[in-house]
C-alpha cells in the first residue's frame, strides 16, 4: 500500500443514512494523486454531469490529499468537489486551517456524500466511530455558532469543524463551506450544494497517523524545502508581513487593480485599504498559520468595535473595497467577517455588489427594487455591509444578488456588466494589463479564478522570471504548465502559496517520498495534465459551450482608461488557438480521442 | 417637610473618604426646586468658580429633582452638575434611563463628590448602607463591561449603575457620565470630571418611596398630564414612532441640517440616514422608554454584524452623519455604540470629527499628525469609527481631538473652524435660519446647546405657536421664557421633551402637588429666572466674557449657499441687546445687582 494514504474512502448517503467505508484501488491514486483530482475522478464516475448542481444526483466530496497532515510545509489542505450550482460546471474549492488534517488523522482520504438528507444532519466522525446525527438545532445557526455548539456536544476540544452558515442553507449560488471558523473552501457554490443536501456540518476527531513510504528522505527533503520556503522573499518576508494584502500596493500600481466592476484599473483609495494600512491602523493583531504552516499569511484582526475575526485577504479586500469604489477598511473587515460567518465567498459576494453598483447606477435596477436597502452606489460603505447580510438570508435585492452577478446582471437586461468567467466572479487582477493571466481566466475549468494558473507570479512579481506581462508570446505554454502543476499541488494537499518558493521538482520529491510512487517529474506533470482534462471533459459532457473559453467583453473591447495599462485590452482571440493546439485539443476546444487515450483518460 | 424629596445630601469626600449626610434647607428646595437648580446653588456656594475644572476643588454633583421617582410621566431624569472642563463654565448634564428614580429610591435627592480619590473607587449604595469600594479592577472597562461587572458583585440586578468609560478615565474633555448602559449625561465633560475624581461608578439599589404633599390631586394631575401627552401629535406619536430621528427629514426640508462642519445647511444624504431609513433597513428592533415615560422615544438597534445597542438620536444620526458628510447608517450607528461604551457626548465628538474633516481638508492638519489613522476627508464613514475610538483613548491624532473643537481649530490656527459657542460644540440646527434658536444658542450658560431653550419647537414644528424662523422681533422675550422653563422642568425630574404636549401650568400643577409648595405659575417662572441668573452669575465669576455670548463667525458672516434659507446669516448683533434688557442685565450682559436682588440671589 502507498505510503501517506489512509487508503479508505467513507461513504455517506444521506437519502438512507448509509455510511460505509471503501478502500481505493492503487493506481488510482497514482494516477490522480488525491485531493482535486481522486476527487474530480470520482465526481466524474458518480453523477452524470448533465444533472442539476441541485439535485440529490450531485454528489458533494471532501477530499485530503497525500501530504494532508504530513509535516510537509502546507500540508493541511482539503477540497471540496461536486458540480456547482453557480458555474454548472465542476468544482473544486480548497481550504486550509486544520479539518483537512483531522480528517486524515481519522483514517479517510475522502468522504463522498451522496442524496440528499430529508432533515438537517451533521456527521460526527471519531476516528472509526461515523454517525450521522441530526442537526435541526444547528439550522439557521452562523458558522461560528454552528463550531462552538458542535464542540460543545462532541466534547472534545481537539476536535475540528467543517459546515455551512445560513448562505449555503439559503443555497446563494456562492455559498462556501467554512472551517475552523474562518478557513473557507470559498469558490463555486459548494457551501450551497452541502445545504440543498442539508448537511449542515462535519465534526472530526482523529487521532491516527499515517506514514510516509520512505520516512527517511521524506524527513530530508522536509527540512530542504521549508528552507527554501523560509528563505523565498515572498513566502519567508513579503507573506509573513502583510498577508496577501502586500499586493495591493503593488497590484495597484501595476495599474491592474480592478476598481467599480472594472471599469478601471487604479483605485485612488488604495492607501486607505491596503495591507500596510491595515496594520498601520492598528486594526492587524497578529498573523496566524493553517496547519504546518511557516508562511502564516492568515490575519487576525479586531476592530475599533471589539469585533474580532480573520482577514480580510487580499481577494477579499480588493472585492468589497477597489471593486465597489470603497476605501473604509472597516466596513471591508466587518463584510469579510460577515462573508464568514454566514459562509459566503468574499469575491463572488463583492464582484456582485460591484455589478450591482454599476447596474443601478446606470439606471437598470428600478429603485423599488432596492425594498428598504440603502443605495447600492460605488462607494458606499453600508452598502457592502448591508447587502452581504441580505445576500445570506435572500433579503429584498439580496435574493436577486444571491444568484451570483451573471444571472443578476441578465435579470436586468444588461448581461455585459457581469464581470465574470463561465459564471463565476473574476478575481483581483485586470487580465487587460496581464495577458497570460487573461488567458488562464478565459480557460478556467471552475470559470472566472486566479488559483488554477497564477500567471501573476512571472508576469508581475517575476517568479519564477520575469515575463513581459502585454507580450502574449509564450503564454499560452505558460498558461498550460501552471494549470498542470496546480492541479498536482491542489491535488497534493498542499497550499499553492508554497509555489512562490517551490518547483515541479520540488513536488516530486515529497509526492514520491511520501506516497512511494516512483513519480518523475514528467510523470508528476502529466498527472496534472490529466486532471485538466478529466475536468475538461466533464464540463464539456455538462453542457459547456468553449466558446464560454471568454472574457467580458469590457476587457475585450473597452481599453483601461488610465494607469500604466492605459490603452490596452486583453487579445484573447490571438491566445486561445495556441492553447489549445498546446493541449491537443481540436481548434474547437475539444480534448481529441488521441489525448484523452494517452493521458488514460478513455 | 415637603413631599416628594427624600430631603438628604450625601456627602462623599473622596480625598478623605468621609460619607455623611445631611438634610436640606426648606427654603432651598422652594427657591432652587431641585436637580439642576438645586445642584447648581450648591456648586456655587462650595467652590469658587475660578478653581480649575480639573481640581480637587471641583465638586461633582448628581442631583435628582422633587418628581424624580414620582409617577409623574418622564419622572426619571437626574442630572450631574460640576464645572465643566470643555466649557471652563458652569455643567449641568441631565439623563434618564432608571438610574434618577433608583437614587432617589435609596432615599438620597443629591449626591456631592468633593475632593479627589487615591486610586480609582466607586461608591455603593444599598439604601442606608453606602460604601466607598476600590474600582481598581474596573478602571479601563467601558460602561457596559464595568455595569456588568458592578451589578454582578452588587448581587442584585434591580440595581442601577451610573459610571464612566475610558473617555472619562482618559479625561477626554466632552466624556459624559452613562447610567443604565446607553443613557447619557452627556454634554460638558462630566465625565472627564469624574474621571479626575477617579470615581469609576455609583451603584445603587433603593426600596424607599417619596410620597406627594397632596396624593390625591397629585394622582388626578397625573392622569390629566398622561392624556395630554398621548394625545399630542409629538410625544403621542411622532417620538414613539421614529424616536427623535424623526426631525432628520424635517430639520433638512427647512435647510436647518447643519451639513459638512455648517458649510450648508442641506445634506444630500438625509434619505439613507434618517429615522424612516433606521426602521425601513431593519436595524431598528424596538422602542423603549425611561422610567414612567409615555413616550418611549429610545431605539433599541441591531446591525447586520449583530451589534446591538441604542440609538442613534437625532443629534448623534445628524453629528457623525450630515455633519461629518457621511450617509452610511451602519458606520454611524457603530459609531454611537462606541460612544456608549467608550462615554463619549456623541455631539462634541461628531462635530469635534467634523471640524477635523474641514482642517484637514483645507491642509492645516498635516499629514504626518494622522499617525496611523485615516484621512479625516468628509463622507469618511471609517473616520467616524475610528476617530470616536482614538479620542477615548487619546491616541495618535485623537489626543488632540480629546480637547474639542475648539482647543483643536486653536492648535492648528483656525479657531474659526470651530463650529462652537463658549468652547462647547453646536448641535444640528443651523441658526442662520432660525433667529430665536440662534440667540438661543448664543446666550446658553453651558456654551452651544439646544436643550437650554428649544426654540426649534415654535420656529419650525409650531408649538406652542409657529413663528416666522426668519423674524426677530418678539424672540428675546421667547428665549428668555424658554430658558427660564426649561430650567424648571430640568430642576424638576422631568424630560424636556414633555415641553412639546405640555405648558408652564401643566408643571406648577405636578410640582405644586408633589412638593406642597403653593406654587403660583409666576413664582415657579421666577425660580427657573433665579437659575438661569445663579448659573449666570457662576460663569461671570469663572471668568466669563459676555463678548463669548456669541456664534462662530461662519453663522454670523457666512451666507447659507443653498436651501430655503439661502443668503441668509444670523443676525445676532441685532438680538442680543434686547435679550440683555428683557434679562434684566447691564447691556454689557452682567445681572444687575437689582435684579439679583429681586431673585434672592444678593
Amino acid at each position: 500500500m502507498p505510503g501517506s494514504y489512509a487508503n479508505c474512502i467513507l461513504r455517506v448517503n444521506l437519502s438512507t443514512g448509509e455510511v460505509k467505508k471503501e478502500s481505493i484501488p492503487e493506481e488510482l491514486l497514482r494516477k490522480f494523486i488525491g485531493g482535486r483530482g481522486l476527487g474530480s475522478y470520482y465526481l466524474s464516475q458518480l453523477m452524470d454531469p448533465k444533472a442539476e448542481p441541485f439535485s440529490s444526483e450531485n454528489p458533494l466530496i471532501f477530499a485530503t490529499g497525500p501530504l494532508t497532515g504530513t509535516p510537509a510545509p502546507t500540508g493541511g489542505r482539503y477540497m471540496v468537489i461536486c458540480k456547482s450550482p453557480l458555474t454548472g460546471l465542476i468544482a473544486c474549492s480548497n481550504s486550509g486551517g486544520t479539518f483537512g488534517a483531522e480528517l486524515k488523522a481519522a483514517g479517510y482520504d475522502m468522504i463522498i456524500f451522496e442524496g440528499v438528507a430529508e432533515k438537517p444532519v451533521y456527521l460526527s466522525i471519531k476516528d472509526d466511530e461515523v454517525e450521522l446525527k441530526s442537526a435541526e438545532h444547528l439550522w439557521g445557526l452562523d458558522t461560528h455558532e454552528t463550531t462552538d455548539r458542535l464542540l460543545e456536544e462532541f466534547g472534545d476540544t481537539k476536535a475540528r469543524v467543517s459546515c455551512i452558515g445560513p448562505a449555503g442553507e439559503n443555497l446563494v449560488r456562492f455559498a462556501c463551506v467554512m472551517n475552523d471558523k474562518h478557513r473557507a473552501a470559498g469558490r463555486s457554490g459548494v457551501g450551497a450544494v452541502m445545504g440543498y443536501k442539508k448537511l449542515k456540518a462535519i465534526v472530526v476527531r482523529g487521532t491516527k497517523r499515517t506514514e510516509p513510504a520512505e520516512a527517511e528522505i521524506f524527513k530530508n527533503f522536509l527540512r530542504e524545502k521549508l528552507d527554501i520556503i523560509r528563505t523565498n522573499p515572498v513566502t519567508g518576508e513579503a507573506l509573513p508581513k502583510l498577508g496577501t494584502k502586500v499586493l495591493d500596493n503593488i497590484i495597484n500600481e501595476s495599474g491592474l487593480y480592478p476598481t467599480r466592476n472594472f471599469q478601471t484599473g487604479v483605485f485612488e483609495g488604495t492607501d486607505e485599504i491596503c495591507g500596510e494600512a491595515l496594520v498601520e491602523k492598528g486594526y492587524l493583531k497578529k498573523n496566524k498559520g493553517c496547519y504546518a504552516c511557516p508562511i502564516k499569511c492568515g490575519r487576525v484582526t479586531e476592530l475599533p468595535n471589539k469585533n474580532k475575526g480573520e482577514g480580510p485577504e487580499y481577494e477579499t479586500g480588493w472585492a468589497f473595497g477597489a471593486d465597489c469604489g470603497v476605501k473604509d477598511l472597516i466596513a471591508i473587515t466587518e463584510a469579510n467577517f460577515l462573508c464568514n460567518t454566514l459562509g459566503l465567498d468574499p469575491i463572488s459576494c463583492g464582484a456582485t455588489i460591484a455589478c450591482a453598483m454599476e447596474l443601478f447606477e446606470k439606471g437598470y435596477i428600478p429603485k423599488e427594487d432596492l425594498a428598504a436597502g440603502p443605495k447600492p452606489t460605488f462607494g458606499s460603505s453600508e452598502a457592502i455591509v448591508y447587502y452581504t447580510h441580505a445576500i445570506a438570508y435572500r433579503k429584498g435585492l439580496g435574493d436577486k444578488l444571491a444568484e451570483g452577478s451573471k444571472r443578476l446582471a441578465e435579470h436586468y437586461g444588461a448581461p455585459e456588466l457581469s464581470m465574470s468567467v463561465k459564471g463565476q466572479e473574476l478575481p483581483a487582477y485586470d487580465p487587460r494589463g496581464v495577458q497570460g493571466h487573461g488567458l488562464a481566466y478565459a480557460t478556467s475549468n471552475r470559470g472566472g479564478c486566479h488559483v488554477r494558473a497564477y500567471l501573476i507570479a512571472p508576469e508581475v512579481l517575476g517568479s519564477p522570471e520575469k515575463l513581459d506581462p502585454q507580450a502574449i508570446e509564450g503564454k499560452a505554454q505558460w498558461v498550460k504548465i501552471f494549470q498542470d502543476l496546480t492541479a498536482v499541488i491542489d491535488s497534493s494537499g498542499l497550499c499553492l502559496f508554497t509555489s512562490f518558493a517551490l518547483g515541479a521538482k520540488d513536488y516530486r520529491d515529497l509526492l514520491a517520498a511520501a506516497t512511494g510512487f516512483d513519480y518523475t517529474i514528467e510523470e508528476m506533470m502529466q498527472c496534472g495534465e490529466r486532471i485538466w482534462n478529466l475536468e475538461r471533459v466533464f464540463n464539456l459532457k455538462a453542457g459547456l459551450d468553449p466558446k464560454e473559453d471568454t472574457l467580458p467583453k469590457r476587457l475585450l473591447e473597452e481599453p483601461l482608461p488610465e494607469g500604466p495599462n492605459k490603452g490596452k485590452v486583453h487579445r484573447l482571440p490571438e491566445m486561445l488557438p495556441e492553447y489549445y493546439e498546446i493541449r491537443g485539443w481540436t481548434k474547437e476546444g475539444i480534448p481529441t480521442e488521441e489525448k484523452l487515450k494517452e493521458l488514460g483518460l478513455a
